[in-house]
């Protein structure tokens, strides 16, 4: 694959594009022209400064900023963690946290992670070896998981690492990701929820925004110095690099750069797949998604306790639901799909003129959309059946899935039950307990399941029927007492039960008596033929697609034009400016900066817009200490930016020229999330927590002075 | 009064001011400069083009544009008339109305009235004659509403006009207003409500705008030309003037004027007066009516046709409810109070450092603030009454207070129970009934008794808790079953036994058993002495006032400075340009104009973002006919204007610098809201419909040919 790279030319504009580390070389010309003050070639050593300091949270990412492993990340991003400490009598997520001293620490969530990369190397070759090459349908997909399997052993034998095999451009090259794996995390400092989540989810995707968006860990190690599970005697961890904040003005036009993990973008996909996902796939799921934000309004109202339970959960969906929202609304007045199936066309006759060229890969095309449409097919029918799960139903399929993968040599196993994964699995299963709100359960199950029994019988799942004693077009009356008479029959609602079948076999879950055991039991067979046939189809999928995609580079090259990957969850930089928009809305132009000005003119006293009465009172006393910009006359909030991010992206550092930290990268405007199909640098932006807000809040406001020495900032 | 006009300075800026017509020619070369290309002096000509076709609705304004009586307005100032004419089967708001025919159109809603002005005199001399000007207390105030009458009385001896004396500069000067009143209007054309309310609640106050606010009256007269009731046989007005639409393109910058009818500005306040309302008066009534829009909401839901009675009610205090806190808002943020306070100090050491000044005004000076905080105190003790009273109980009040007036000679009676008013009034009690609910009127009451009731009972109006048969303390719920029996208790539920009411004498009021007659009539003798404790004290309070302001003026004119008049409801004319605003939100800066692309953005399908579908469609096929303007690349739908406005300037026509209408003035921003009391140029801003969306709308979407060939643009 290194023949791609080479072929990438020099960019002229710093705006698009996700860049893999080791591509910067390429583009260090455009990069020094664009403002870039510090050696290009320095971005692509990982362990080096600036690299070496940003880590994955796994979904977010986040920074080193001192020597003890005190790390800054979104307020979103470290959410869970605020939840998991927080209750209706000593509500973090209201008020916020701010720890006095190191021992007043708390844990963060079971799970959570602090993935630092080490090493990334290529090895496409040794998963797509020629034997693999040569198979075929779950033949294929299977040996190309046991090669990921093996190369991830053999990696984590370095203790104290988390390894994984990350596929690049739709499967055609492979690289072995290594991480460093800080497992003992605990929450520092947290705002209040009016500063941290002001605005919510009215300013999600918003601009003019003001959300401080920020929260503090610190990572611990064992007294050896390595990665350590939680223990009273751990210490801070001490990281190589960190990153110190800017000392100088940030302004509209300075050069920026973002370091982080975005997760998934789709500006590769062909034209079946855009049409598919914009003509049904999301419009149905924001159908459903609104529905279940509703019941799940319903279903707490009044109860503090519930409405925290579910409050992690209730933001990633409407989060979510949004998010597509705005990317239907953008697609919808475009041509995207138009450009997409011009330019597969332009592709195919490409292949065609040429005989090589159609021996190589003008098979692999045509199947391509042939695989597309059953894997479509599948989707449409199973898409409600997600919904209808009972999560305790899920969680004993679950456990019965892991019981039988028990029963094999590890290394025989699926991933994700191999003996590597199971304290994340066993996390899982302790975290469900905060998260779930059995009223909550019940009426979400119900609702879905009374809309999927009234799909035509023929088309429904009919083991799941007989396992959880539903009929065909039952009411959602009937089907909540039958869900009543499963949750009363299980005591999988109970932490310890739950954990004491992690130790079982397979012959104890066949024995079992409980409501929901006894239900994933019964769909055992079912769930492993699907899998099955998934994974045939995968298998066929990813060969084809694989080669379309070796097609569409080769075709690119021809004209002289690189590819970069779309995300996948490995590290990337962007690069970009801090810039406001003209003509943003209808009537309307976005400043690249808000100020505190725009707190005080928002806050209502109510729901989201409701900021904490001391830091109303520092900004109408004008208290901005040494954070004001004379341009402003107060303190910049939030900024814009020019930057190619995603989600994933969350909790970024966002760099000056000098590689100082300037802000946090915590979202896009709504009609940039459309970027995950298709860029546009004139239209999209990020969305950025300047640091000079988040300094003024723990200085003026929190008085978090232990922080911000740590941070030499004060 | 002449001598102040003559000190008036010419304006350099023609932003700020609400010009009396006849101010005008002192400030013509001023608004020949910013750009008016008409001679200025034909703006202070009433009968003349184009003021000739600026026509009064009695709280809005509107505009004869065609030769045959067809009036412009907004559609918020029709509602009120669509709402007549609409029901739940037959729901004229929702779906929108066009008379295909003159035969086809709809009486206005009864009481409607078009009032054109005719001739304006200054009647300061008779009003303030020597012998009142040595009268006090309610003797004055009596007297001065003796000659108002008296010259209204003999002004309406023309038939066909009314007349009305107006007080300015805080009862320092008077002048006969007389118009000539066409009393047979009848609705003609209204949007659909996603067209008509576009934004509703939501964007009410807001920029970006995208509201197509205008509806169509015409005014119809007799056989022999003159004012009449509605008749078949009435023909439609032809008026001497009218207003044509503007051939040449509105763009940013360009000169603009508005002709109205501003109902009531507070520019020439004392500091007590701002200082009460901002920090207890207003306070107060944002909660009140926050609290009655909830209660109608809960009272109404569900229920259609309750929706639609009290929908024009909703509207009103939801528009109000948001301008005064938006007031709110801007006081907080400001020095108002401190300046106001400086200014009124300056003008009292002004008084006091000559010995013939403190003769003439220093003793009124002084008692204005006394007399002010004893009018204070009363509405501090009687603001929760105005929430507190059945509807059907206020008319009772009205209807016996109209017999006992009755029993009087005409001239002696009070205004508006005279034989002139006797017609508007039949037609308020007429009205009652299509904009009456009666779960939602017994809501209202018991609710607000209630809190009444929960006051000291020492603070209680003890005939009203008589009357009614309340006591202090009593639970909403035991209220509420009194409001039910008085209910029961009374048939002025029913119109007829209203109407006939207006027929009844004071005995037969004495002799009624109808529970809310019974309380009206024990009521009275407690109201008319409230009544007369308000114009004793009003009494003395105008001839401190008046004099106040006169040395207002002085100490202003000492200064070269001028004053024009506080917003009464008489005609005025203001100037400005259209114009954006930089930075007029926190992060975000206002373009002049919006288009159509923000309706299609805007659009939910739902509530208040609801456009038509027909619309929607001719939007995205770009439709645009000749409407489109290139640099906007659509058609312009709202613009942002430099125009010095407030309430009652409604439907105002906006001209350009040939006195071409382009477009109708509907609303300010938020932050202009605050202008009542204190101007500032760079801040207000006023929204206007513009021309050529609504045009646009009525000939591609609505195919109001018909209307269009009228006004000469098709």
């Amino acid at each position: 694959m290194a023949a791609l790279a080479a072929l990438a030319p020099l960019q002229t504009q710093a705006a698009e594009g996700m860049w893999m580390p080791q591509q910067l070389p390429q583009i260090s010309k455009a990069l020094s022209a664009a403002g870039l003050q510090i050696e290009p070639s320095r971005l692509s050593k990982l362990t080096e400064f600036p690299m070496g300091a940003v880590v994955s949270l796994g979904g977010c990412t986040a920074s080193f900023v001192s020597p003890l492993g005190l790390i800054v990340t979104n307020h979103h991003c470290a959410y869970g963690s605020i939840q998991y400490n927080s209750s209706a009598q000593r509500d973090l997520l209201q008020q916020g946290f701010l720890a006095a001293s190191l021992s007043d620490e708390l844990p963060a969530a079971p799970g959570s992670r602090v993935l630092v990369t080490v090493a990334v190397s290529d090895v496409s070759g040794q998963v797509l070896d020629a034997k693999t090459q040569a198979l075929a349908g779950k033949a294929r997909y299977d040996a190309i998981e046991a090669g990921q399997k093996r190369l991830t052993a053999a990696c984590e034998a370095d203790a104290g690492h988390r390894c994984h095999v990350a596929s690049f451009y739709g499967g055609l090259q492979y690289q072995l990701i290594k991480q460093m794996e800080l497992r003992d995390i605990r929450l520092v400092h947290a705002p209040a929820l009016g500063v941290g989540l002001f605005g919510g989810d009215a300013d999600n995707w918003m601009w003019p925004r003001h959300t401080g968006d920020y929260s503090f860990y610190r990572a611990y190690v064992g007294p050896d110095g390595r990665p350590a599970d939680f223990h009273p005697n751990n210490k801070p961890f001490v990281p190589k690099h960190h990153l110190t904040l800017a000392s100088q003005s940030l302004k509209e036009g300075d050069f920026l750069m973002v370091a982080g993990y975005p997760g998934d973008t789709n500006r590769h996909r062909l034209p079946a797949e855009v049409d598919f996902t914009f003509s049904w796939q999301q419009p149905s799921q924001i159908q459903l998604m609104g529905e279940q934000l509703a019941l799940i309004k319903t279903a707490t109202h009044g109860r503090r306790d519930a409405e925290i339970a579910v409050a992690d959960r209730v933001a990633g969906i409407a989060n979510y639901h949004k998010n597509m929202q705005g990317q239907q609304a953008s697609f919808e007045g475009s041509d995207i799909l138009a450009r997409k199936t011009q330019s597969f066309a332009e592709l195919k006759a490409w292949v065609a003129a040429d005989g090589a060229r159609q021996v190589q890969y003008g098979a692999d095309i045509a199947r391509v959309e042939n695989l597309l449409a059953q894997s479509q097919e599948i989707a449409r029918a199973e898409q409600l059946l997600d919904y209808t799960s009972p999560r305790l139903l899920a969680a004993a399929r679950s456990l019965y899935k892991y019981a039988q993968q028990q029963a094999l040599p590890d290394a025989q196993r699926l991933p994700g039950y191999q003996a590597r994964d199971s304290l994340r699995f066993a996390q899982g299963m302790e975290t469900l307990q905060r998260r779930y709100d059995e009223p909550v359960d019940k009426s979400l199950s119900a609702h879905f399941l009374a809309r999927y029994l009234a799909l035509p019988a023929a088309h429904l799942n009919q083991p799941l029927l007989a396992a959880l004693g539903l009929q065909a077009g039952m009411t959602e009356a009937a089907i909540a007492t039958r869900l009543d008479a499963l949750y009363a029959a299980s005591q999988l609602n109970q932490q310890a039960e739950r954990m004491a079948w992690l130790q079982r076999d397979v012959a104890a879950f066949k024995a079992s008596q409980d409501g929901f055991i006894k239900a994933a039991v019964a769909l055992y067979a079912d769930d492993q033929a699907r899998e099955a046939r998934d994974k045939a189809l995968s298998g066929q999928l990813d060969q084809a697609y694989a080669n379309t995609m070796k097609a569409l580079i080769a075709f690119k090259a021809s004209k002289g034009e690189a590819v970069y990957p779309d995300a996948n969850g490995t590290l990337r930089v962007a690069f970009g400016h801090v810039k406001g928009r003209k003509g943003a809305v209808d009537g309307a132009d976005w400043q690249a900066f808000t100020t505190l000005r725009g707190i005080s003119a928002k806050h209502t006293g109510e729901g989201e817009f409701n900021a904490p009465a001391q830091q109303l009172a520092a900004i109408k006393a004008r208290q901005f200490d040494r954070y004001k910009v004379d341009g402003l006359d107060s303190v910049p909030v939030n900024f814009l930016a020019t930057l190619d991010t995603t989600g994933g992206n969350s909790g970024s550092p966002v760099l000056n020229d000098r590689a100082e930290l300037v802000g946090l990268l915590f979202d896009g405007t709504l009609d940039s999330v459309i970027d995950s199909w298709d860029f546009d640098p004139q239209r999209s932006r990020s969305i950025c927590l300047d640091a000079r807000y988040m300094l003024w809040q723990m200085k003026v406001v929190d008085k978090a002075d232990r922080l911000l020495r740590e941070m030499q900032v004060l």
